[in-house]
C-alpha cells in the first residue's frame, strides 16, 4: 500500500498541485512513486496498491501506465473519499485490504522518499512481515546517519526475544519523538538509542483496525479517542466499489472523521507497536535542499545541475529542466528553473517555499496546479502556448500506442505530425499521415492518434476554441478504460 | 546621426546580439533608439541617420519600420564596414553627410541612452547647433545629480562670449576625466566644474573631419596620430554606395584603421571642443541596476516588475517579462527573466554580467544571439520552438500589412490562422482564410501572408524541414524592398 496523496508544495515548482513530489523523475530516472512501487513490488505476495486522494487519481493511473518499468504490472489506484490527514486513510486502507482477504498484511510505504534497496531492505522486510504476523503493529527505524533536525525519532528498546534476520532483530518501542533542536538531535544519535522515523509500517490489516478501536477505548488521547468511529467507517466505505468511495454519503461519512495522524491516532498509544532498527540511506526528500544529492558539488560547494552557467558563486544549488540560467556571484541559493516558473530563495529558506504556494493559491496562479509536461498511458503531452482562444501543444504517442476514440464539443485540433507516422481516424474515415503532413478534426468530429510506426509520434496540435480545458473530452473508446 | 553600433552585453538575457540594448522597449512605451530619434527629430532640419554595423542593420531598419511612432518617418540605416570603435565610425558618419552637403551640421547622439526631453533640451540643441555652426565641437555636459562613478566627466571652463540661450551658455572644456573613484565623484559634483559626459556631439561634419586632420598633424598622441589616415579613408569610402561600404576594398581599408575612440582621436586633443551645461535627466543605462528606475521600490526596497511573487526580501531587482517568478529571502540581487533565459546576479557585479555573455559565447549558446521575439515592418514573429526537424512560431501581422513574396527551398509550413483574416498566395492561388482555417505550403512554392482584416491576424506556423534557418528565403517582392 503506497501512500500517495502528498502534495509535495516545499518542492515547488518542480512539483505542481496535478504532479507532486511523488511523481518527479529528478532523482536519477524513474519517479519517487515508481520507485516505491519497484523497491517492494517483489517482495509483495498479494497486490499493489497506491492510495491517493480524488484529484490525484487520474494522473496518478495515467503516470504508472506510462512508466517502462511497469509495463504489464497490475496496480490498484485508490482514492480516499476526501483528505483527512493519515489515521483515516489507513483505516480505510486496512478495510479495504482487510475484506479482501482477513488475513491479510500490510506493507505500508511513503511514494515520496528515497530509499536503499539491496539484501539488507529485503531482510528487514522479510522480518517486519514475520513480525506483524504474530501481531504487531511493525515500525521500520532507520539508523540515523546525522543529526537531523527536519525527521521525528524513534527510541527504541530492548530487542524482542525470537525475532531476528540477518542480523536484524525486533525492538520494543520506548516513545516516538518529534522534530528535534539541533542539540537534542545530537544527543540522540550519540546515545545510539533513537532511530529515524521512517514513515513505513508493516502489520495485518486486521491487527490495525483492531488497535483503532481498542486504543480509543482504552486509553483515549484527544487524537485516538475516535478510533471506534474511525474503523467502522472505514469498513463501511470499504465495502462499497472504490470509485464510489468519493461520492455522496461515503463521502460524508469520510469527511465527518477527525483529520488526524496515524501516528498520533494509534502508533503513540498503542501497545503492540515494534520497530525494525536497520542501516539503509534513506531520505523524505522534504525539500528542494534534496537536490544537493544530484550532483558532486563543485570546488565552490555549488551544485549545478541542467543548464546552469555560473561565475563565482558559492555554495549554490541550481536546478534546470530545460531553459538556460546564468548564475554571478551568488551565495547560499537555490535556483529552481522550469519550462513556466523559476524559484529563487535563501537555502535557509526552503521550508518555506509552501508560503509561495499558499501566496500563488490565494491568487489562484496556474502555475501552481498544472505542470506543462502530463504523462499519459499512450506517452505525453507538452503543452507550448496557452492563449485566448487556442492553445498549441506538442504531443508524443509511443509506438503501437494510441489515444482514446475521442470528440470535443467546444474546440476544434489541426494535427500537423512533425516525426513518425500516424493513422487518424476521424468519424467514418482512416488517413495515414507522415511527417510534414496535417489533419483537421472539426468541433464534434468522433477521432483517434495512432502510432503505426516503430518510432516515436510526435504532432503538432493546435486546438482553437473558445474553451480549452481538459474536461471537453468525450471517450468512446479507450484501451485504458479511462 | 545616431550611433547604434553597440552590442549591449551587460543587459543580457534583456538584449542579445541580434537585439541590442538600443532595440529594448522595457523602460517605458517605446525602444531606446525609437526615444533617440524621436528625441532629435522636430530638431534635425536634414535628414535622419543611423549608423549601426553590417550585423545589425536588417534588423534595426525592420525595428524601426515596426514602430508606430515612426510611420512615415524616413530614417536611413547605414552600416559601417565593420567594428572599430568610435573614431572611424564618427570620421565615416561626417564624410557622408559632408559628401551630401558641405555645410551640414550633425546632431550626433547615443541610441541607447533616457534623457529628459522638453523646452530645456530643445534649447540646448538650438545653442549647441548655433556654436557648430562656427566652428566648434560641441558636447553637451549634464549637471550632475549624482557623484556617479560609472560616467566620465567634463571639466568646463569659463563661458564663451556671445553665444547664449534660455539662460544656456557655451562654455570652455578644460578636460575630460575618466570615470573617477567614489571620493573624486563627490568633490568633482561639489566643484561645480564638472560634468557628465553625454557622448552627445554637434559640429559641422566639415569641421570634424578637418579636426580629425588637423589633431593628427599637430600634437600626435598614440590615439590621435592616425587621424589623417582616418578622415582620408573615411571620404574614399564614403563616396560609395553605402550598401557596398562592408564589401571588398573599402571593408578592408576600413578594418586597418586604428580602432580608438573618438574622445581619444579627437575631442581630447582638438582645440575646437566646447561644451553645454545642461540640466536634464540622464541615464546611459550603463547596466541592469537600471531596471531599478522602473518601479517605485517597495517598503523593504525591492523593486519587483512583472509576474513576480516575493517573500522576504530585501534589496532585491526582479523583472520578468512574462514568466512567474518566486522569490523567497533574498537580498541585494537582480533577477532578469525572458522567454527563454534567466539571469540571478549578486547587483554588485552588475558590470560584470558581460563576463557571462563572454562565457556562453565562448560555447556558442543560442540564446546569446537572438531574442525569441522579432519585429518586422508588418508585425513581428515570436519562436515558440525549435526542434530537430520543425520549429514553431506564432507570426502577428498588423492589419492591412503583407509580408514579403517569398518562398523557401527546405522548409515546408503549415499555417493556421487563430485570430484574424488572412488572404494567402500560394503559386497561381489567392486563399483567404479566417480563424481555425489552415493552409499548408509545400517547400518551393512562392507563397505571401496579407492581413485584410482591422484586427490583428495571428497565425501558428509550423515549419518542418532539415533546414529552417531564416536565411532560407528567396523574397520575390516586397513592400519594404528588403
Amino acid at each position: 500500500m503506497i501512500l500517495a496523496g502528498g502534495s509535495g508544495a516545499r518542492f515547488w515548482p518542480l512539483s505542481r498541485e496535478m504532479s507532486p513530489k511523488q511523481m518527479l523523475s529528478i532523482f536519477g530516472g524513474a519517479s519517487l512513486i515508481t520507485q516505491a512501487i519497484e523497491r517492494i513490488r517483489p517482495l509483495a505476495g498479494g497486490g499493489l496498491h497506491v492510495l491517493t486522494n480524488e484529484r490525484l487519481r487520474d494522473e496518478i493511473g495515467n503516470h504508472l501506465s506510462a512508466q517502462p518499468s511497469l509495463e504489464g504490472v497490475h496496480v490498484e489506484v485508490l482514492a480516499e473519499p476526501t483528505p483527512r490527514n493519515t489515521a483515516p486513510a489507513m483505516a480505510l486502507a486496512a478495510a479495504y485490504l482487510c475484506a479482501a482477504d482477513p488475513e491479510a498484511i500490510m506493507i505500508v510505504l511513503p511514494s515520496d522518499h528515497l530509499l536503499e534497496c539491496g539484501p539488507a531492505w529485503d531482510a528487514t522486510v522479510q522480518l517486519a512481515v514475520e513480525a506483524a504476523g504474530g501481531g504487531a503493529l511493525v515500525t521500520i527505524g532507520l539508523k540515523p546517519r546525522a543529526p537531523e533536525t527536519g525527521y521525528g525519532y524513534i527510541r527504541a528498546g530492548r530487542p524482542l526475544a525470537g525475532l531476528s534476520l540477518d542480523g536484524l532483530a525486533v525492538h520494543a518501542v520506548h516513545e516516538f519523538v518529534e522534530k528535534p533542536d539541533a542539540a537534542t538531535a545530537e544527543a540522540y544519535v550519540a546515545s545510539g538509542d533513537y532511530l529515524w522515523n521512517s514513515g513505513m509500517l508493516v502489520a495485518r490489516a486486521a491487527t490495525v483496525l483492531s488497535q483503532f478501536r481498542s486504543v480509543g477505548r482504552r486509553d483515549a488521547t484527544e487524537d485516538s479517542r475516535h478510533g471506534e468511529l474511525i474503523a467502522n467507517t472505514a469498513e463501511e466505505i470499504a465495502a462499497l466499489d472504490p470509485t464510489l468511495w468519493p461520492i455522496g454519503a461515503s463521502h460524508e461519512a469520510f469527511a465527518a472523521l477527525p483529520a488526524v495522524p496515524f501516528d498520533k491516532a494509534v502508533l503513540e498509544v498503542s501497545e503492540r507497536v515494534v520497530v525494525v532498527p536497520t542501516d539503509l540511506a534513506w531520505s523524505d526528500v522534504g525539500s528542494l535542499l534534496a537536490l544537493e544529492t544530484l550532483a558532486e558539488p563543485d570546488e565552490r560547494g555549488n551544485v549545478l545541475v541542467g543548464r546552469v552557467h555560473d561565475i563565482d558563486s558559492t555554495g549554490v544549488i541550481a536546478y534546470s529542466a530545460d531553459r538556460l540560467v546564468a548564475t554571478l556571484g551568488l551565495s547560499d541559493l537555490m535556483v529552481v528553473d522550469t519550462a513556466d516558473a523559476t524559484l529563487i530563495a535563501s537555502k535557509s529558506r526552503a521550508q518555506d517555499v509552501r508560503l509561495i504556494v499558499e501566496a500563488l493559491k490565494a491568487t489562484d496562479t496556474p502555475e501552481l496546479s498544472t505542470s506543462r509536461v502530463s504523462l499519459r498511458p499512450w506517452g505525453s503531452w507538452t503543452l507550448l502556448l496557452k492563449s485566448s482562444g487556442f492553445q498549441i501543444k506538442s504531443i508524443d504517442v509511443s509506438p503501437g500506442k494510441r489515444l482514446s476514440l475521442q470528440s470535443h464539443t467546444r474546440r476544434s485540433e489541426h494535427w500537423v505530425v512533425v516525426q513518425g507516422t500516424a493513422r487518424v481516424s476521424r468519424d467514418d474515415e482512416t488517413i495515414d499521415l507522415c511527417a510534414n503532413e496535417s489533419v483537421y478534426l472539426p468541433a464534434g468530429s468522433v477521432h483517434r492518434l495512432e502510432n503505426t510506426g516503430t518510432d516515436c509520434l510526435r504532432v503538432i496540435e493546435v486546438a482553437v476554441g473558445e474553451y480549452l480545458e481538459e474536461d471537453d473530452i468525450v471517450r468512446h473508446e479507450d484501451d485504458w478504460d479511462r
